[in-house]
Order: C-alpha cells, then sequence, then structure tokens
C-alpha cells in the first residue's frame, strides 16, 4: 500500500463536510449540551508512531459521554478481572440503547458494557473495587491520554440528574434483580460523572491508542491490559459500540468504534491508529451525522477496514 | 330463587377449606408480610339489607395491599372526574403485573388503574388534588367502611420502600414520559401508604358495599359516586382486578373483584352483597390461593353471576 | 323500572347516527368485503319472550366474520367438552389481534378462543370430531337462529385465502408447537368457510339468545349448553370479545358482546334480550365505529349493564 | 511473528478435542440430520496460498445448512446489486434465531441475511433473478469451492419441508408485509435446497476464501465479487454469522464465521485461510459445541483475531 497523506485526506473530508447539509439533531434530553454551537468539527488521526494529525475543532474540548463507558470498561477489567463477565453480556442489544424491556426480560442481566444499563454495572463494580471512585477514573483517564488537564462537569452532571429518570429506572429494575450492589444513588452519581468528562478530539484518539497496540500505552510503553482484554475490548466496540447502529458501522466503516451523545465518535484501526471525529448533530440512531459519514469516507478512500 | 342460608354456606366452605391442602405460597417481596401466620382465614359477606355473615378470622386485620387501588380511583374519580382517563387506560394488561414492556411501548401510559403503574399515576393525580393526601385518603376509606380503627401500618411502608425497586422503575420511567407530575418520592410515599392499610374482611364488604348500590352508601344513603361511575368501576374491577387471571375470575367466579397480595380479595354481586376472603398464600399469579377457590364455589352453590 | 319502548328508542338511535358522521374505515384486508355499500345500517333487539324490533337494514345479510367464533366455541364445548382449555386459554390478549407475539412467548397457546389463532384452535377440534365439519357448524348456526336460510359465501372464503398470509403464519407457529392436529390447508378452510357465513342483525340476535337464556334455545326449550357453559362463554366474550378494546366495551357498554370485521356486533343483556348492530366502517380498534356507539347510547338510555 | 505450523496445530486439537465430554446435543428438529453419527470430527485450514491442512473427517460431507446463507447472500449482492439492502437489513438479531417478534415489529424486514427470515428473503430476490434458481445457485457453490462433486440432499429437503412449521410462519408473515413477491412454496424449495447443501470442511473453508482474498478467487484469480462487498460480508459474518451468540464469537474467536446447525462452522482469517470445523452436537446457542472451542483455542495459540 502507498503511503497515504493522513492529513491531507483530513483536510479535504474537513472542507467538504462543513459545508454539507446536516440532517442530524442535536440531542435534547440533557438540556447543558443543547448550548453546544451545532457547528463545531474536529477530526484528528493520531498514530501509533505517534504522529498527530487534526482539522478544525480538534483541540477543543466537549462531553464524551457514551465514549466513557469503554474507559469504565477497562478500568473494570483491570481491577475487577474477567468475573464482571457474568453480571454484563457481550451481546448487541438489537434494539434501542434505552429500552427496558430486554432488561427486564433477562433477568436484570444487561446485554452489554456500552448500552446504559450495562456501564451501570460497570459502574457499580468500579465502586465496589476503587477507593475513591470518581478520582480514580478521572486519574485512568489522564493517564491513558496523557493529559492532566481533564475534567468532569458538574453542571452537565447535574444537569443529567435532574432528567435522567430513565437510568433511574434501569438501576431500580437491576437493584430488584441483585444485580446492582451498591445504592443507586453512589452508582448513578459515578455513572454521570463518567459521562460529563470533556476531552478534545486528540486526547481521545491518543487514549484509545492503546486498544491500537495490544493493550500497550504508546507514549511510556505501560502495559494496562493484556493483548487478550484489549481484543475482546475491540469486539466489543465492534458489535455493540454504536448503540442499534452497530451493524451499519461495521458494514460501511469496518473498523471498531464508540460514540457519544456529545456528537463524538473514535474508531480503532489495530496496529495503526485511532481516529476521531467530533460533530454533535446526531441521526436518528444517535450518533454524530457528520461523524459517521466522515469515517465510512475515510475507510472507503485510505481502503482501512478490519475485515 | 330460594332464599339462601349464607351463613351455613360460609361456615360449610371455610370448615372445608381450612383442611384443604394449601398448594399457594405467601408473598416473599415484602419481608414485613412474611412475618403473618400462613393459616390465617376469614370469609364474609355484607348484604345490601345490613347483615354481616362471617366465619374464621373475619373481623382480623390484614394488609389489604392493591385492594386499596379501588379506593384510590373511586377518590380520584370523585375529586378529580373523567379526565383521569387521559393519563391511565382501562384495557387488560396481557401480561405479569410488575411488566415495564407494555409501559414502555405505550409511552408512559399505565393499562388500567390496578396495575402498579396505573395506581401511581391515580396517587400522583391525588396529591395535585387534594390538600393532605395520606389523611384525606385515610379518611375517604375510613368512611365508606363506616369504621375510625383503620390506619397506616408504617413498618409495611418502610419494608415496602426498601425493596420497592420495580416501582421506582416503573414511576421513573412515566416520569421520563412526564405522565407523573409530583416528586418522583411523594408519588412513591403516598402509594406505599396506600398499600399498608389494614383492615379486616367485614370492613373491607362494607367498603364495597357502594359497588353493589349504585355508588351510594348504604348506611346513610350518601351518594359517593354516580350510577355510572359505580358501574364503570366495577367493569374495571371485571377486566383488570385481578392480574393477568381476570380472565379466570370472569370465567370461573363471574363478579368483578379486586385482589391483594397480603391475600385479600373482594367480590361485588350487584344489588345483593360484597363477598370477601383472607388467606395469605398466593397462587402463582399472585392471588389468594383459597380465596379464589372459595369464591369459585361460592358461586356454583349459589348460581351467581353477572353474566 | 319504568317498560321501555325498545320500538322507539332503536328507531331513535337509527335516525340519530344514520346522519352522524362516519370516522370508521372499511376492513381493507379482506378485498370481497370492499364491495358492501359503507351506508347500510341495520339494528335489531330481540327479547327472551319473542319479540324482534328492527330498524334500518337489520333484515339483510351481512358477513358475520368473527363472530363466527363464539358459534365455534359453542359447538366445541358441546362436542369437545372442558378439555379444549389445555389448547387455549380465557384471558384477554392485551395486543392486537393479529400479533404472533405472544403466541410465541406462551408456546402456541392462544390467549383466548376469539383471537384468530385461538379460533383456529377451535377449528382444530371440531375438526377431530365432527363427521362433515363445515356441514355440521351451518347445520349448528341453522338451528340457532331458527332460520334455513344461512350459507356460507364461497366468494369471501376465497378471497381471504387469497390473502390470508397471517392467519397462515398463526397456523404455522402453533403447529410448530404441536397444538395444531390436523392438515393446516384443511384448519384454515373451515375458518375461513366460518367466519364467511352471512345473517342478518335478526338472525344473529336470535342465534344469541341462548346466552341470555342460561344455554336454553327459546324458541324450543332445547337446551343447548349447560348454565355454567353458557354464563362462561359470556364471561369470554366480555373480556375478549372486542379484540384489545374489550375493556372499553366493558367501561361504556357494560354488556358481553362480539364484534366482527364485516361491521357487526352483537351484545347479551342476560335474562332480557339480545342486539345487533350493524354497520360496515370500522374504528381504529377494528370494531364498528357506529355500531359501538350506538350500543354505548342504548345502554346509558336504557341503564343497562350488567356490572 | 514465528511460522506456525498449522498441520501441528489442528492435529493436535483435533486429538484433545475428540476426547473432551461433549455437552452439546444433535438439533431435533430435522428428523434427517438425527442419523448423524455424533462423533464425527473434522478440522481444515485452507490457507490463501494453496495448503490445506486436515485432521479428522475433513473430507467427509455433512449438511451444511445456514453456512449456505453466506453464499446465497453473495450471489444476490453479486446478480441483484445493494438494492436488496432495502429488503433486509445489517444489525444483528438479538433475539433466538426463529424468533418472529422482531419480523413482526418491523414490518416484515428481517434485520439481517443470517437469521432464517433473512436468508427466505435473499432467496425471493434470486429467484425473482435467476433464469433457475436451484441450478444456478448449485453451480455456483460448485465454483467457488473448484469442486463438482456438490449436491443437494433430497431427503433433507423432503424433511425439512415436512417440519418446517416456522419457517412458513416467517414467509406468511412477511409476505403479508409484501417483502416476499414470489410464491411462497417456490421461496421455501429452494430455501430448503440451498440449506440441504452438501460438502466437507475442505471445500467449504476452500469456498469461503474469496472472503479472505477480497473478492477474488484463488484457484483462477477469477474476480467474484468487489473488495468492498468482500469486506461488508465479512463485516455481516461478524455481526450475525452466529445467531445470538455473535458477541462471544467476536469476544473468544475474534474472527469473521458462519455456523449451521449441521455442526458446521467455517471461520474467516482475512489475508490468511479459512478455517472449518465439523462437530454435529450444538450448544444451546445452537452452534457446533466443540467446532466453538476448538476455533477460540486455536486462534488463542496463533494469536489470530481482526480486532
Amino acid at each position: 500500500m502507498k503511503k497515504l497523506d493522513y492529513q491531507k485526506i483530513i483536510d479535504d473530508l474537513h472542507l467538504k463536510y462543513k459545508n454539507v447539509v446536516n440532517k442530524g439533531k442535536i440531542a435534547s434530553y440533557i438540556p447543558e449540551l443543547k448550548k453546544i454551537p451545532t457547528d463545531k468539527f474536529g477530526i484528528n488521526l493520531y498514530s501509533l508512531n505517534n504522529h498527530s494529525f487534526g482539522s478544525g475543532d480538534f483541540q477543543e474540548k466537549f462531553s464524551i459521554q457514551s465514549i466513557s463507558k469503554v474507559f469504565a470498561l477497562t478500568l473494570a477489567l483491570k481491577k475487577v478481572g474477567e468475573k464482571i463477565w457474568k453480571r454484563v453480556g457481550v451481546e448487541p442489544s438489537g434494539d434501542p440503547f434505552n429500552s427496558l424491556v430486554q432488561l427486564e426480560f433477562e433477568k436484570g442481566i444487561p446485554r452489554n458494557p456500552f448500552i446504559n444499563a450495562g456501564a451501570l454495572v460497570v459502574c457499580d463494580t468500579l465502586i465496589s473495587t476503587l477507593k475513591s471512585p470518581k478520582s480514580d477514573f478521572l486519574h485512568f483517564v489522564r493517564k491513558l491520554s496523557d493529559s492532566k488537564d481533564i475534567y468532569f462537569n458538574e453542571k452537565v452532571v447535574a444537569s443529567e440528574k435532574k432528567y435522567g429518570f430513565i437510568n433511574a429506572a434501569h438501576v431500580n429494575l437491576m437493584k430488584s434483580f441483585k444485580n446492582i450492589k451498591n445504592d443507586i444513588e453512589v452508582v448513578l452519581d459515578l455513572y454521570y460523572h463518567m459521562c460529563s468528562i470533556e476531552m478534545t478530539c486528540e486526547e481521545l484518539s491518543k487514549a484509545f491508542l492503546i486498544f491500537a497496540n495490544d493493550g500497550i500505552l504508546p507514549y511510556n510503553k505501560e502495559r494496562i491490559i493484556s493483548l487478550s482484554v484489549s481484543k475482546r475490548i475491540n469486539a466489543t466496540m465492534q458489535l455493540c459500540g454504536l448503540y442499534d447502529e452497530a451493524g451499519q458501522f461495521a458494514f460501511k466503516v469496518g473498523l471498531p468504534g464508540k460514540s457519544g451523545v456529545g456528537g463524538g465518535i473514535v474508531a480503532i484501526n489495530p496496529d495503526l491508529y485511532c481516529l476521531t471525529i467530533w460533530s454533535p448533530k446526531l441521526n436518528k440512531k444517535g450518533n454524530s451525522y457528520i461523524g459517521f459519514k466522515v469515517l465510512e469516507e475515510f475507510t472507503t478512500i485510505t481502503q482501512s477496514s478490519i475485515f
């Protein structure tokens, strides 16, 4: 394969999609997120050999939301280990991300760690394990991204708590099935803090490099998770990372990835790079409208696919 | 029809069913209710012409639980009126009484006022309407049964609150659909107080006489609700009063009725009487195992049926 | 209660509702039924003391469709007996009348004999029992209505067979659960013939009088079914007779009844009369739009209700 | 990575798993398949550079069953093109492979081409497109595997037709939603013939090499499908190829694959090889019990994973 000029490809895509009609809609259920200018648009590719290629608002902070679920799962697998899989599955949900149906049918065991219910169980295990769950979690994310400048946004936390009735329904239902061990308020508090973390595209790309690098942090060669765990997290992202659009994402983009309602999507090309797009408006499935399209075109142009 | 000797029929049934093998099980999810001796067994028939026929523990208090939903609906229809039907349906649920599936599918509108979700909506309307919801409600029940000796059981309230995760899930889900107007904790507090009321078989029979008497209290001739509302509450009991065993109850007993997990069932024979059975062990559908059988045999012997 | 002038009430209702805007729609999935003029409108009340009160097109034949399910159940209970209840339930479906969901979830046991799947099981038992199922069935309906002039409509049969994919799905699913014993084509053939029967409002009212008369044919005093079976069929109609509008029907009309997509509804007032309305346009739940309204107003005016 | 001795690895795995307790069960719903000796066990790895490594019964024919769905999809994409995706999705089903629930909920559009309903739609498109669907299909499979010795098994076809009520339910339901264009019997006939094809592990590995080789047949360099289509079929296999165990397969095996109830599983390692296991007993999810375990251990030993 000839050497690709990532900077040019990214700049071209940024230019092209900046002017595309954006049919997406901003997530409405978190009032604090509605304040973000909808024309924000950043792209960053961070390669394993330590090159960063960015375009647009790629160094501006945004709310990572569900992307934090990958960090939570990684930390839980590191601290709690494989036994977490007794309390959460690895199968795609096949249903919208806030559905209670399957959770009830399957006796309080969430389908996978990337639906809200699954992430709530992961939070519950972290609370049972960590001394200071919130600060330990934040510390872990800072380490992965090699940046001290990463914080929770307490306004977003407050906003989500105020309207988070669906999550409260989920966690109560799981508590009734005894799959939540800690106090409901404590679990929701960690969950909303995790989701409220703000990072830039570049920080996210860098933090996800361990999944492209068999579990090893590139910048200091520290092993965070084993090769096997790293590949399994990628597999879980591939099958469950984009809610009920995971099939379309595998089909059209062909890389493992994770999205958030803040408009971010991170994709991993194993042994090569991570690529993060941020554009706040969402398609009908809750994934960044522009982000999905840019990733599809990027992998088509560069003929990138794990398949 | 020849004159029936209700006292003899009731005594015979009490004798017969006292010695029948009771295949039911005590409700396990409310720890406080598990303390009740499982061999308690009372029958009371209260006729419109003011005769009370009782056998066994018919003058002992027990937790009326879901039977209270009929009082709540009656008070709501009296105070709030027909507009309550915009927020709760009158169709049978066709599913177990704690299912979230239908509630989610139907956008937070509970199927009927006798499933938990429906009763929570009724509580919500009472809170929006009454000055002192809890004491007003208690006062209303005392008036219907012509007894001052009726109270909440705060231990049962505490016990239900502690393990009431499913109800919390329901009310949060409905709040997310904006079908709960008041604070979640306040709604649950009224709901659990209502359920915790303790009454005897005789008091329950007497309190339900308005539904056998076209809406008029027999003991003082006061009209509580209109003829039409009275008949509609009976219709709703017939279709939705015994969870997903309503069909069997209509089929085998043939009278409108309402059950509770405390082991009580009240049945109404319009223009004639109310009949209450209390036996704590429940069948698989959550209705009193013995209570259902006694009612079936009573209506067979007396050839009573509205159909 | 003062003596009611049924003829005047019916005439008044006919006059009033003839000119009401009919928001209903003709059933579109049976092409042959779309040919019926949508302004057809008949009312008939047939009393136990042998008076017939009719207005409009009450002596014109129409396709009885699902109303035939009551005849099928009655004949099956007469010939096969109570063991039929092992293969079909008596609970309301709580779902639209052509849903496969519940049938799959409940292992091929239909909720009740008045949803299509349940009627198909009833047909299956008739085929296993009767010598000449189709002609025996027709003979039975003729006997109940005391009329020889009742026939299948083979054009309607052909039309339903051609587009009956949902029923074929149901019967195949039940066959996979071994709840259909006979050949699928034979079962569907009897089912479609049953549905295609054409009767007048007057004939239907008369044929349903056994359910108002404790199981005895009024015109010749012959007992067709026991008192108990008669009351149980009424109970089943009350809970399951109007698809997922049964609750509204109990609530607003207050009598057991059965509807069909041909636009007919029959209601039973035990010990008094049967009342049949025919008006082809259907409401969103698949019941006659005008028929439901006329019945509601009739029972309000006459203060009729079993509750 | 050091050169792997595939023959030794495969022989070792065959030896080890030949003696493992097989907790699986033979598929019971196709009587003809129950005749297969349950201790059959073959492994074959066929590499892109034309080496075949086999152990055990790898050159014995078995019923490929659902593995044929990949051939059908490939032929349909070749002949019908992308417009097939309007009639079938690419999302995982999240439910058992014979569920009608989702199909009804989603208006007759099957979740993906590898559940039965989806494959039936694919068959329907082939019938609309091909001159001689059955022989054209067989010819296509023979070409992919470079073998003339491949046939339908008419006994298996007859056996499946006799008990295929669930498939008949599916196809009727889709016909009711107008997502089946051809005659139901013709669609089922092609479907059952496809499933009845018998091939060896070696033939299957060889036939799947196009998916490891970007759409090109290795043995004659003929392009069968485009690079993009090849990768998309792999993605679809990864997300939907093992019924509702796709997540576990991605997680533990880490390669795209497809299984069948005949006990075969094929896995694809892009740019390297295809690996087929055959062992008839199935785990609870309907996939070969031993096949899944061998694949998991093989990819662990060889550190193979696309992720």
